[in-house]
């Protein structure tokens, strides 16, 4: 398929709580996959050789280190450029974290690294619902939300690496809610998935009059799974949860198309999982607020990927042009 | 320099008033020039032999047609891709204008052509103030507020060619003014000159007992010039014009900011010579609306090219890609 490429890959997925590590095939299969827990090592070193000796374990049983082309890594606060992770406020070790030249000193093999949402921008460009498409909008939804933006092709990292932190355009500028990036009205703060436990918790306090079923879960520990099952047993309130949820991030959405007229935009993550109930509300208010010349054009998809392959999957596409 | 292309191209400027069209040559110098007015053909057979026997005219008298490399045409709502002007409320001609098309076969010159605000971006990126700069905005801010973005050293046209329309980006979602767009909220209903305006004429009215010199003039007839000359005589009403001008602006330019991380942003167009009047407002309510990882990095500066010849530069530079 490349015959000037080794066969496979690796691709990593840094998450606050787990590592998940998986050698790749060029047709876009997992071979093999094991994962670590990223709290268990408070110091880096730590850290870095339980990972590098669980992928040489995981690549020796598998094809050999001289099949590996090269080591693609998804991690918050990745910088593509430099290959640090940066002040990464959900991982155990602080300030600038030098990731990718510690993991090829260590292995031997080239290793690219970006953030976790740029990963994912790869991983459908390559393998999913962007094949082929040479101007997308990735938006993961999950406890935070992340962005990846690709113009002609080409994934758009700015001049520092630091581009399409679109969950921290903000979107609402009177009584914003606060955001932990020290803004106010940040989409983020409404449209992850703790952004609509915190819609839940402010309806469910605003319409106390009203019965629903959330109102049988402790309000701190309602999470957006829980008003997606009441919403379904058909719980007005849980709709309307949905419904403002969809109102706000298609809102954002068509601003976000008038800047890079993308062909589709792929929602991806927990809340991706809602269907119609976000995916309606949604369209509407996008296409309500955008120009004609935009409208009914572009196409919101939820990703084709498989949630417990994409990461690593949309990771390891960055190791085929490792250097 | 270049030494595979021919020594000039023509840049042509099509604006709601005047067509203005030079010949620039390798270094962007504009060697000669002309216009004609826009309005004066309502048929756009009649504008187009007008502006081609213009132009045929202006080559003879300068260099020869055989030592020009391309055309490259800078107007509004026009269409990179299909080479069509679509839809220009400005302009006479209504409907789909297969402008390039149109003058490369009555030149037997390649045409290309991009909306006014990607060209500037194209002159600015060549020429002016981004030169060898791969990450910029480009903020027009006349009549209306256009847009081109650059990122990896390419203007990001979409996936329809209208990529960039960030005066229409929703500023306001409440009590938004109402834009030409058929939206509420727009960036240009509030930062475009007749945005500076429209500001002026809502401060004067509900500060109706402070005294301005703004009064002296009927509310309808306030122009953005105005509004600068009376802030610069110290006007109170017309400074805060300013202030809340450059508050909006930076508010959006912050957001703008998180989508592409450009190193720089260029300001042009009339409302750009209003010096720290606009720019101390404007970058303070950028910095405040950044996170971290954004903040004092990127530089908000003033177009560097010269206003008669921006436009046509810009477009030129359009000419020597054109095939």
């Amino acid at each position: 398929m490349k015959s000037d490429l080794k066969p496979n890959v690796v691709g990593i997925d840094i998450g606050g709580t787990n590592t998940v590590f998986g050698i790749v095939d060029q047709k876009g299969n997992v071979l093999a996959s094991n994962s670590i827990k990223t709290q268990a090592y408070k110091e880096l070193d730590d850290y870095m050789n339980a990972l590098c000796d669980g992928i040489a374990q995981l690549v020796k049983d598998n094809c050999g280190m001289d099949k590996i082309q090269g080591i693609g890594v998804g991690a918050p606060n990745a910088n593509f450029y430099s290959g640090n992770i940066e002040y990464a406020a959900n991982l155990p070790w602080k300030g600038i974290v030098p990731f990718a030249k510690m993991m090829s000193e260590k292995l031997g093999v080239p290793v690219a690294l970006t953030n976790d949402a740029n990963a994912a921008a790869i991983g459908e460009m390559t393998y999913g619902a962007a094949r082929g498409v040479k101007d997308f909008i990735m938006i993961t939804l999950g406890t935070g939300v992340g962005s990846g933006v690709v113009a002609n092709g080409q994934l758009i990292y700015g001049h520092d690496g630091f581009a399409g932190e679109l969950g921290h355009v903000i979107v609402r500028r009177e009584n914003g809610r606060p955001c932990g990036c020290g803004n106010k009205g940040c989409l983020e703060t409404y449209t992850s998935a703790t952004g609509v436990a915190r819609t839940a918790r402010e309806f469910l306090e605003k319409r106390a009059n009203e019965d629903s079923l959330l109102r049988k879960i402790p309000a701190d520990q309602i999470t957006s799974k829980d008003v997606f099952d009441a919403a379904k047993a058909g719980d007005q309130i849980a709709k309307d949860i949905f419904a403002f949820t969809g109102q706000i991030l298609g809102e954002a959405l068509a601003d976000f198309i008038k800047f890079s007229s993308p062909k589709i935009i792929v929602l991806f993550g927990g809340l991706a999982k809602s269907g119609d109930l976000l995916m309606v509300p949604l369209k509407k208010a996008m296409e309500e607020n955008l120009m004609p010349i935009f409208r009914n054009k572009v196409n919101v998809v939820f990703s084709e990927m498989k949630d417990a392959d994409a990461a690593v999957l949309g990771a390891s596409a960055l190791g085929w042009d490792a250097k």
